[in-house]
């Protein structure tokens, strides 16, 4: 448990170092959207994308802190950023709270909340195109897109308040949380030069603990306080969200939690010791619901 | 006249072509936001960016329709489009009308209208990544980014019925209009490995129609009707916008117009008939206010 949180803050650490020398500064000409951008990229978070981007890619081969690793993490949390900030509009979730606090639109305004979400998107994938790998830009847009993130937040948005089925609640989740975690996990083998082989089973691993993770946060939002959370606790029940909860109760949400991540151990057992890391940041999703 | 016209029309012809080709059909899952992609997308619109996009790649050696500059004009007015849909939003310019149809957040709903408007700038960085020309993302992130048009999107906004000076006016217009027309020509010398003194000729010549293109719009939205416009004429005088007819009156802004594009005639001279088509293109612009 030490160890997984020794790693992210030495990850976090690094990558909020490259975050800070790519955002433009606050003083920029326009000033707004660079503080915006700011405001909301150095708000916290535990910085588990990057972590994972990391670990994968010294799993398979690759040294902690490369400057292509680190620079992709960076781009990671500033797309993670731009879909927060978007997602927490009054058009869409309407969260005033966000890591304890004012959302960006709250805090600034509309407008420059849509534009700051647009301008953070945008230079993330400058940040990539920088490391001069485009297979990574590839990756990332197809987890973004209509077939990933932004399809899952569609589907999402239009359940609201609907009876849904267990399989929607799953592309849901799949779509809009695991598919932004599992590429950070493929990112970080595909810049190690991991084999086919190997980038296929950090898949299934990525894809399986990002449903977990989105399933533990579902369970956070209905067990927890505000205070905990640092944003609005019981708000997806309050907007009729489809979450596993209220679809399979909470007893069977928190075992398939659980489940998910034990196969997702299975999955990464042919690392032997080298997967050690991987295995920690796996286990440390569920212990927030232990 | 009628050539520029002839070829606009055949470049729009094959960049709809690839557009068709390139988006989720409107069917595929979830369909509500590739039904407002497909809606926004194939709205009309000249395909200008495309055009000139091309018309430089033939200047510079290309030949017309290869697959990637197709593929890169696609791009561009996907990213337009989603310029065009953020910008209408309520929060935004609040516009209700757009080539002559409802926008996007009229016609199906403003959260739908925020992530579509996503979709298709993401999917965009996912067809200039598929070129396999990495230089393409690197342009083009910085035209869009907030030293390019979300800068210029930002100060439009935030000048909105205040007093503004001239230099603010063309900061705005530069950013918000002119980056993604110069980059248009830019990307098409670029593909075609123009020399990096033909590059410079041309950015400039890309930049200065882009601001007369800029120019002539707010003429057009003062002196036409809504009907003529397909948008909502004069709401830029309604919302108190920072515009060259405002601050310079409408004879002063129709000169500076016709300045602009004679400068930009002089950059591309060299090319002699080469630069033929990009002549006629930049002279287009002026005709609308001829």
């Amino acid at each position: 448990m030490n160890e997984v949180k020794t790693y992210l803050n030495r990850v976090a650490e690094a990558v909020e170092t490259i975050l800070d020398e790519l955002l433009p500064k606050e003083s920029e000409y326009p000033p707004s959207i660079h503080t915006l951008m700011r405001y909301t990229v150095f708000a916290g978070g535990k910085r588990l994308r990057p972590a994972l981007l990391m670990a994968a890619y010294e799993a398979c081969g690759g040294t902690f802190g490369d400057r292509p690793a680190l620079a992709a993490g960076a781009a990671l949390e500033m797309f993670h950023t731009f879909s927060l900030i978007h997602d927490d509009l009054p058009c869409m979730d309407d969260d005033d709270l966000r890591r304890g606090r004012p959302t960006a639109h709250k805090a600034f305004n509309e407008a420059l909340a849509v534009l700051g979400g647009d301008a953070l998107c945008i230079a993330a994938f400058e940040v990539l195109a920088n490391t001069g790998n485009i297979s990574l830009i590839i990756e990332i847009a197809s987890a973004l897109g209509t077939n990933g993130m932004l399809g899952g937040q569609v589907v999402d948005i239009e359940s609201e308040g609907k009876k849904v089925d267990r399989a929607t609640v799953e592309y849901i989740h799949k779509s809009k949380t695991a598919a932004l975690i599992r590429s950070s996990v493929r990112m970080g083998a595909m810049l190690a030069g991991a084999s086919v082989d190997t980038l296929e089973k950090l898949s299934s691993f990525g894809g399986r603990i990002g449903l977990a993770f989105q399933v533990v946060d579902d369970i956070l939002d209905e067990e927890s306080t505000t205070e905990q959370l640092g944003k609005d606790a019981g708000s997806d029940r309050e907007r009729g969200k489809a979450t596993f909860p209220a679809i399979c109760g909470m007893k069977a949400s928190k075992q398939y939690a659980r489940e998910l991540v034990d196969r997702a151990w299975k999955d990464i057992a042919f690392l032997n010791e080298r997967g050690d890391l991987l295995h920690r940041l796996a286990g440390f999703i569920i212990t927030r619901i232990s």
